[in-house]
């Protein structure tokens, strides 16, 4: 294993949007370049597969062809996580062993989910985790988001670090996530080698002042977030909050009027990718929307628009 | 297309469930026993690839396997529904026209959804039926159901029935199904060719009251089911309440206390396969569970328990 | 205190509806005549002020009026719960001792809820419980239902039966209830005095095979509820079985046709009320949707039809 | 009725918190006090009782005494919107005419909702405004937000702006907000008075850019919405979009940390209130969130902290 992947993981792991071409196929030179840029713009390490990158709108083909592909092009030069939920145990265990055979550095999943009623009990929840766990030997972030519809607490998030060997890496996405991390590192104590938050950076500043020790932030911008989790590792608090009030009003916008849209239109602005929509059923950015978003970029000297040109 | 094909289709149609071995992997002798049976068993069709079938649980090559085996052994025997949902749109128009060039009789689809928060407003669901109609020549069924966290309302779905080609078909699976029935078929009228139930058949007598002409149920006992369904529709109602009010206490035990589980274990109880268990994370019945469901069945002379001996 | 509120509490404790008058307002009278009848249907106990009496459409001031209304009426006839579920803790307390003032021999209470989003987490429900537990001498009855949108393991109501001191009836109202009372049972041991089950006594026969020991039902046939537990503590399970069977199609008609307006259009088809209809903004039951309640009570020989007459 | 109140109302309106003493009784006292900062601080108008009000807690003589309380002490400063919410019709309309009556500028209601599950249908909804509109002579803003459960869309937003007198006024406060305000607008046209919008401020340039005219936000600092909103009012969008990067940190932190808690924990660090505690079951601010909080206002020039010193 290379040195980049090694861990314990630290700073900004910005998800990679799913690039489409004009007609919905996958493109994976797009997908290239973009991962290119984001390495570029300094992610010091990616997540492929997620929500935010439509993993639900692919085929399970094409989610092996997207894997294969940006594991094989970011050839280790950063760490990447692979997203391998799938309701099926068995499944979830084999996917997360096949990303780790192609290179991934670690496997991130929610718990079992499907729609908006199917839900299991913690007592599954664990052996999920379990049987995934024992079928690997990297790390496994566990997502703790809405999205899943299954409220997990701090105390059950804790005893799965302590009770499942991989298991050590939190992504908090839900209301008042700064409270949560500190409940669960003051409870999961060394098993949580990751306290990690998510949502666009939304909660930046005071996740990390909670203990978080690594982001998972959208695609469009790892060079703005960089400026924030920089210094505040670094010991200057205040150089971060500057540098949080300045990207707020983007990451803000990305947050509430974009979602998983914005990376892929700043990338598309920017001349990274040629088509930044997503496929149907999700509808395309309205033009005011997008407008919004690249003035807010504008205002910033973010590199994505400039990365192609 | 085969006499049996040809529609419109009236009477039940149970969910096939998906039939795994010890293991977990798929059965698929076991799963052309189930279709035997079901058949054996008065079906007037067949719905695979349901979430009653654990569709959730498989790889899309499995549904392939399972969309393959079923519709060759069935070979026109019955017409056979099959479920094509997915959250892109051009992913289950191609599924769909993929199961009708496999001799589907029928897809059916919910509209997209993901988790607990991913969801698409009305625009989006009519352009998804429109483009999933346009790929095809057979009927649409859209299920109408709690798990799609998407409400629809009547008036919307007798739109879609008169504005898009092949959407005929309706199952409704909601609180108060029978007055949501009353409400479709007013304002659908000829466009509405098959206003259905679901959910077991819990709601059966109200929904025939009320105008369904079709049941999707489980696939435990469909000769119970018609001891319901064919009374009622030769106007012999009276004796179809007499049946219904015999079968309910099963079908209410399936519905309430086994969901998924009731079709799978009443088959291993009867032979007609070897392995009733789900896929984990879904737990197995509770023996108590079980044998209350099987106590329930003895009572009745159901062919399933009789079948495979 | 009188004997019949001594405790423990078991068998038919049905929901006693709010009665209205054609415009909506409180009908004292009719309100006293629902209870009349209820007890005379053999009701071994009412509840008051549940979601199924539309608590959700009173004001405070009248939520006072129905409970002294009703606790001066029935007079120790039967024991009473009474439900005084607040989002306030102090409330909640404050209106649990008001109603054991009155003469209530238990309350009902959800832990707090608002909407589809405001929830407190399992430390504050605890506290919640403990806080009326101690301005208290009668037994808390925690009802498990999905309307909270909280969802309580059974492990938690074991523990809180355990810790806090009037904690010990349960109403368990969740998908798969036997086995939740199975597992809370287990759990919890001598400290849980009344494992309850209600919606309606749809699955009264799985319950009472798991171990409960009362049933919260609708108003409008206590006789009928009667018939099944009655044998069934008497250890005559198959004529229990041969009652649930029969007047199953009426208690899924009220579980899944009509909810709350069951039992008020029972008993003003009976002529124990003047008028059945709910506040605005509850629909009226769909005339349709009535006369197939109506039909299937009168295929039973439910006192509700003749007692007014 | 003062010119203050004419209309049509336009700029902040924050939500007034609920002032509870130490015993968590109200504190009228404070109530008054709180009210008068937040007229200082350049509100203006004001809204009570809503959920940021704590209006759940409540039992419906305090909501009485408050509503009595703040609109005689505001005495025609600045117009009072008055929360009428309930889920019953006839309740809701009373509330409306007697804050009306009591001097009220404007009624804002959800549509009918209790709990996770109790919802009533479009038509339902409709009759629900239309008889709360016949009951009064003053304007109706209707809340559009995720705790009613109740997806309104903007097509049935115009259409009661539209048909329903007094329905003129919208609190837009669900994902991609501007989005949702710019069809509202395009479909309601001139009936659609006061498109506004919610939740913190936290989308407030983008509302702005959308159309919005007002904003409900917390009650903490209005002198910092107005140094957005004033400007971009007056066509200086550079200058507004200045200040909103400014005050965004505090905003956001309000949104995602600190929910109903900042307004208090703000007045109480200020002197401005005496206690800034909730109700039970609501905890308290963690000690570290309110300390992220206190610094963030610091870091601005807000009033709040100055005016009870």
């Amino acid at each position: 294993m290379s040195p980049a992947q090694s861990g314990p993981y630290r700073g900004v792991f910005p998800v990679v949007p799913t690039i489409f071409d004009d007609a919905g196929r996958l493109d994976l030179d797009g997908q290239r370049r973009a991962v290119d840029f984001m390495i570029d713009a300094g992610s010091q390490g990616l997540c492929i597969l997620a929500n935010f990158s439509e993993q639900f709108v692919l085929t399970d083909e094409e989610r092996e062809q997207v894997m294969q592909a940006v594991l094989k092009h970011v050839a280790d030069r950063v760490p990447v996580i692979v997203t391998t939920t799938h309701f099926a145990t068995h499944i979830a265990a084999e996917r997360s062993r096949r990303a780790q055979d192609l290179g991934a550095a670690m496997v991130m999943l929610m718990p079992p989910y499907h729609g908006a009623t199917i839900r299991v009990p913690e007592l599954a929840i664990h052996e999920f985790f379990k049987r995934v766990s024992d079928a690997i030997d990297i790390p496994i972030m566990i997502q703790d988001a809405p999205v899943a519809g299954t409220p997990l607490s701090a105390g059950f998030l804790a005893r799965m670090a302590r009770e499942i060997e991989h298991v050590s890496y939190f992504k908090i996405e839900v209301p008042q996530a700064a409270a949560k991390l500190r409940e669960v590192i003051a409870q999961g104590g060394e098993a949580i080698v990751g306290p990690w938050d998510g949502e666009e950076a939304i909660t930046l500043m005071a996740d990390l002042d909670a203990g978080a020790t690594g982001s998972m932030t959208g695609g469009g911008f790892p060079d703005g977030i960089r400026q924030i989790i920089d210094p505040y590792q670094a010991g200057r608090r205040e150089e971060a909050m500057d540098a949080y009030q300045r990207w707020l009003p983007l990451i803000n916008y990305e947050n509430r009027q974009c979602g998983l849209l914005a990376a892929k239109a700043l990338m598309e602005e920017g001349g990274v990718i040629r088509c930044g929509r997503p496929r149907a059923p999700i509808a395309p950015l309205h033009p005011a929307t997008r407008a919004g978003l690249i003035e807010l970029a504008k205002r910033l000297d973010t590199l994505v628009l400039r990365w192609g040109r």
